[in-house]
């Protein structure tokens, strides 16, 4: 087993946008080179974290605040940097999880409209100032993603989707926003895939950019 | 029902300082006054913030994260403050509060070492900037109150008591000494009593005090 720098490869991108997939297709392909690789989802990842995730989407929690919602997921990613992401980059193991950071600038900023600043603030709190070497942003209509994330078979919250997907257009609409400003910000950090393509053609994308910027990092 | 300013009342102390026994009662004697108000507790208080409670306070979760649990309480607060505390107030209602803000200074603060002023910085969020009129704070030996505590009836977390009660004394030594820098540093705000008297005795002082403080406020 090939131990490496630390390396958090993040996946971001709207509902219906394949990010899930691709995570764990990366997954497999990083672990045939011989990587120790640990997947994990934001919110959840962790018992403790999974049971936030449950008060995040379940659509009885209609009335919870944006600003509460922020909290539960500073809380969620505190413990799963603390518990999970760092012990697994200390022993060598890339992480890759499935959303992180970006989202909650993504989602409570933009789709919120809470103070991005603000969140930046508690995002480098939560998660110990810990930094993706790799962010893939697949990019979306949100439209067209919603009809997709409603296709899925793993429902756990019937077809109206969890209490975050049954938001209106026009928060996910400021989401996408929220996600191209950032690849703006970020260019360096976020590579932008345009989730459109076929399943294989975009893993093919995020794989050869990945070889690249370990090699870069290996030096 | 007489209406009046916006006041909130909190009760802050350790575990067993009786703090949950005497803000019924007061809320008890205000209601006799001619006052509607509204006792609730945190963590808790409303659907989600109980369901939040549940994960903060359950033995199982002994891997939760002293920064984990700042986000959880802070994400508790944010919704109480929001759903129920601020149009309590807006309607004219007193709000009496076992625990608030104080207790995250005390608690997390001084019993987990996070950092004060982040920790202010946060309540301050999530309560929007809300200040409680009157704080009275039961002060009591933990030794003392930890034993109290064990002999109460309500126990929902058997004898070893809950995730909080169950942390060893000098993390409870720590808090009390939270407790009472924060009754030097807000003279004007804190009340501090002995938790030792009999309930009765600590009920007459509290009864006076608010009196004494709502005459001023309503001038």
């Amino acid at each position: 087993m090939k131990t490496r720098k630390q390396i958090l490869i993040t996946f971001e991108g709207g509902e219906g946008s394949g990010k899930t997939t691709q995570s764990k297709l990366l997954a497999i392909y990083l672990k045939q080179k011989g990587f120790d690789v640990l997947v994990l989802r934001e919110p959840g990842g962790c018992p403790i974290t999974e049971k936030i995730r449950n008060i995040l989407l379940s659509p009885d929690n209609f009335k919870l605040t944006s600003l509460s919602e922020l909290f539960l997921y500073e809380a969620s990613r505190a413990q799963l940097t603390a518990e999970i992401i760092l012990p697994a980059l200390e022993a060598g193991k890339i992480v890759i999880c499935d959303r992180f950071t970006d989202a909650t600038i993504a989602y409570q900023g933009w789709g919120r409209k809470l103070p991005t600043a603000q969140i930046e603030m508690l995002n480098d709190l939560a998660c110990y100032n810990l930094k993706p070497a790799i962010t893939f942003y697949l990019d979306i209509d949100p439209q067209e993603g919603l009809k997709r994330a409603k296709g899925l078979a793993d429902k756990p919250y019937g077809l109206a989707g969890d209490r975050i997907e049954a938001q209106n257009l026009t928060f996910h609409k400021n989401v996408r926003n929220g996600y191209l400003d950032l690849c703006k910000q970020y260019r360096q950090r976020i590579k932008q895939i345009a989730a459109d393509k076929n399943i294989d053609e975009i893993q093919k994308i995020i794989q050869a950019y990945t070889d690249e910027t370990l090699a870069q990092i290996e030096g």
